[in-house]
């Protein structure tokens, strides 16, 4: 029997290779895909959707956790604040950020994978490019996986697998080209325009990483900066 | 400075008295209520309206969860799920089980609990009356408290306090008529008719402790049944 996993997929490039990782380890995927009211929610939605279909995604779902925008605190769930143009040396929390927020996407997801029989969810958290998110270390994963072993039935048994948890950009950028992964079918820019804006922080780091690898993003953008130090 | 706590209230019976604990213990109180889709949802939006003037709540929010309903296995959540008559003997998981729900409801909490800055989470869970959820033992909560140390920002510092975790249901109510909790305001029924049905698994629990207690429940029954043993 093979196996089953939940995979977090937003529709970006990390969540897109941490699926390809997926697939890789023998998984078959099960694809959970979060609406928390985003600016840039129907251009990941179609991404995701994308994406589901290159990597043959047994089962998906969208679930819709617009309650996090309504917690508020988040230029990404609020259309009043600005969004910051990228500075990447900046070691400040960014005002995208929602507290708390893996904790509730995890909790959904093991609610998921205990109901379809999942035995991993993997998510594609970066510890780099957190800039200082406490929920995206490996111990706050370890912390979570010992809640599943308390919380769910006794014959469940789910690990929370975080394959680029310690990888730059880069690195997972080359992973994903090693697995074929469609990075032409992700998106990262935090606006929603035709085409990515190429100075948000998300495109920052993702032009970087590109340009370091010496290979051109096939996304199209706005402008294309460097940001290479 | 007074201190604040965000609690879980329902608009049933338990979380009412965990309020009123709360409030004892010399929290200020910010109410979270949870719309996952149950049938009985407006009649627990009512009383929940009502437990919070009558607590004199700081902050109240409703947030709609219905997820949970999405992922299924629910009667309570599924209208097309007949819900089972009372059989307190029973040691079977019910069908009204949400898997993994309280972790998804204490990671809301959390969330909102670090935006307004609370301390704690009250959360009116009881063992005995859990029918087997592996997520109302004590020590699922402990390790979710290990989750919240882990995954929040470092100067915030949120325990849950679960105080009726191993109470009876009469003790529950004792407890709360010592602190004048208006159990007329508090609905427990699993349908959503004019009166209590008398008859669902809920209301069983409910008029048996009233019975025990050798006092009358304020709230109207289609039927006052005996589940005395």
């Amino acid at each position: 029997m093979s196996k089953l996993a939940v995979v977090l997929l937003s529709g970006g490039m990390d969540s897109a290779v941490t699926a390809a990782i997926a697939k890789e380890s023998g998984y078959d995927i099960a694809c959970l895909h979060l609406n928390y009211g985003q600016r840039t929610e129907k251009r990941e939605l179609k991404q995701f959707d994308k994406l589901c279909e290159h990597f043959g995604a047994v089962s998906s779902m969208v679930t819709d956790v617009r309650f996090l925008s309504q917690i508020g605190g988040s230029s990404l769930t609020d259309e009043r604040i600005e969004i910051t143009d990228a500075n990447l040396d900046s070691t400040e929390i960014p005002s995208s950020y929602v507290p708390f927020r893996n904790a509730n996407i995890l909790a959904m997801a093991t609610s998921w994978a205990e109901v379809i029989g999942a035995s991993a969810l993997y998510i594609g958290a970066v510890y780099e490019d957190s800039s200082g998110y406490p929920d995206t270390r490996r111990d706050f994963f370890d912390a979570f996986e010992k809640v599943i072993e308390k919380g769910t039935k006794p014959d469940t048994n789910i690990k929370i697998i975080t394959p680029i948890i310690d990888m730059g950009k880069d690195e997972i950028i080359s992973k994903g080209l090693e697995l074929g992964v469609p990075f032409d079918k992700t998106w990262s820019c935090y606006k929603n325009n035709e085409k990515a804006c190429g100075r948000c922080d998300s495109c920052g780091h993702r032009l970087r990483a590109f340009e370091i690898l010496g290979i051109s993003d096939p996304v199209e953008y706005e402008i294309r900066l460097s940001y290479k130090k």
